[in-house]
């Protein structure tokens, strides 16, 4: 079976709950711009990619209902609006707003409200179905590109985080490349780290791969660097919260961790994104400001206090891995390309941010 | 305050019940050496020096009492037996026994019961001070030698897991270096990880630095490369469970890793460890077997379930960091040496094992 985390046809849209996995697996109605609102503000749904589908399709739902009237665009504009500012650093749900109020205005010109509001809904189903598509070329891709590499019959990856159909439309990035792999009967094994302080890797990535049937071992992020000299790991695959024009990107926190602990076992270390994820208009890392989170991620678990009182917290959400440790190159849907082709490869084909 | 996890006099011992912390800071009456091997086997006392100091100290209690009669080698010998078998991967408690029933066995030629019952107690509390004072020991020339080579007034460290008070009989080790360097007015600030998965960071360095004072950073075992690039490490300093002839070292799962981070950083790496800790037996880390304990360490916490139902687990407890990542030197209470001098500078001090 394949895990679906968005359930949609036209008219009706169900997520599944993510804040009650891996223990409870419930989908929820979405029925308005508002509820999906809630649901990203409360991390029902996360990851940029889920979270900008959750959004648009959610207005694809109100506008199948006749939302907006006799004046759509106006609705369309404060729909998209509110939905960029229930987590504002997500990179995707910001983009998929200017893109598809750019086509609503110009589809206005021509088109009455009704024949306006089939032109938008159609433009964001073909932007679930391209999303999935997209990750499964990824998947398909970066499974390639690490098949070349290996002699072997099959191969043994470590990832990061989720990066897998509860993170994206639908199939996922890096966890798509091992989706890919086991496909082809070519997967012996993959290592996902637990992911602290949030745990996505234990409580999201493992029910994945026990949903799938995926041959997956959960080890603590602290066990990386073991498992890579003890368990032949072919490559090390992980998504990315941007990527910016020097192939330098943002991650989940623990990735560049994980990206020097490859570099020393000399293993190749991939970052999975489609083309969406990358941001040209910032040059470097170094652009890229750490989010902070509260220490309670930390020192408690589903509210109970698991940190001795009254210690001080450091919590980055995220690092930044240079891209001079992206060493097996960066998986987008138009191909895997290295740090210094990546700007090239996407020129022309992007809207720069 | 200096923490006590041990409190000892002439016949009576009590120790901080560690199932507890950091919750609770209840003290617990050992009145007999079952009791201190119950106390270890359920780990309300953990930490290899602190298992040896508390069985010693527990025989020295029902030894004060008059215990093993008119034959107390016997009865020496079946206790620390009995001891050793609570947690028999633990080097020092082994090491303790076999020195003091050699030393048991030289007395009951030239002593009746109650001298040798006096002369093995005398034997017990010196071991106590002796382990302190070695600790502090470590703790100055540790200090000293992180000083020396930085202009700075004052020093930031790294350390992983508990190494504090309450893994010794008191100051700890690479938390004893941390102690000293406060003590010195040169301690800007220790980061500890949480040390997944027992959470001995979070729970127990976390808990000791709280107590006395010392400014300490909580962060999860993913963030130690971040910042070690972002908060101006000075220096990493870990304890260990054996460090073998050639300086390769066994220690908490992690520890590894972070040597890595390290070098890639360019700061130096330090582990610190009394020389009893030190094992001239084993040539190489690869003569070292990996302990794996159960799955639920990382599936649960405190019996609640926080991983996806099904998912294989790895869990090694601990891991070899090969002696070339051990770039700062080993702190013994004997000076701090190079793995490649350590062979050289315990030779003729140690008894093998």
């Amino acid at each position: 079976m394949t895990l679906e985390a968005i359930r949609y046809r036209s008219g009706s849209l169900q997520i599944l709950n993510q804040l009650l996995l891996p223990h409870q697996t419930v989908y929820e109605d979405i029925r308005s711009v508002q509820d999906a609102y809630e649901a990203i503000k409360s991390m029902k749904v996360r990851g940029a990619p889920a979270i900008a589908i959750v959004g648009c399709l959610s207005l694809a739902v109100e506008l199948r209902a006749g939302a907006g009237g006799d004046d759509p665009v106006t609705f369309i504009r404060e729909s998209l609006c509110h939905l960029t500012s229930a987590r504002p650093t997500a990179v995707n749900m910001g983009r998929a707003a200017r893109e598809l109020m750019e086509f609503a205005e110009n589809e206005s010109m021509e088109k009455n409200s009704e024949q306006l509001r089939e032109s938008v809904i159609s433009w964001i189903e073909d932007m679930l179905e391209r999303d999935v598509n997209d990750n499964k070329k990824i998947g398909n891709y970066g499974a390639q590109h690490i098949l070349s590499g290996v002699p072997r019959d099959s191969v043994t990856i470590l990832t990061h985080c989720n990066t897998g159909s509860l993170a994206t439309a639908g199939y996922g990035t890096a966890l798509g490349v091992v989706r890919s792999l086991h496909a082809l009967g070519r997967l012996k094994r993959v290592y996902c780290t637990e992911t602290r302080p949030y745990n996505q890797g234990s409580r999201l990535t493992a029910y994945e791969a026990v949903a799938e049937g995926i041959p997956a071992t959960l080890i603590t992020d602290s066990m990386a660097a073991l498992t890579m000299r003890e368990m032949d790991i072919t490559a090390v695959v992980v998504g990315a919260d941007r990527v910016v024009a020097n192939g330098d990107t943002a991650n989940k926190v623990g990735t560049y961790q994980l990206a020097i602990a490859a570099k020393h076992h000399g293993i190749p270390f991939y970052v999975a994104a489609p083309s969406t994820s990358c941001d040209l208009s910032l040059e470097s890392g170094r652009d890229i400001i750490i989010e902070v989170r509260p220490p309670e991620e930390l020192t408690s678990i589903n509210g109970v206090p698991i940190a001795a009182p009254g210690v001080e917290v450091w919590n980055p959400a995220f690092d930044v891995t240079p891209h001079q440790l992206i060493t097996g190159g960066i998986i987008t849907e138009l191909g895997v390309f290295l740090p210094s082709e990546l700007q090239a490869a996407l020129t022309g084909r992007l809207t720069a941010l």
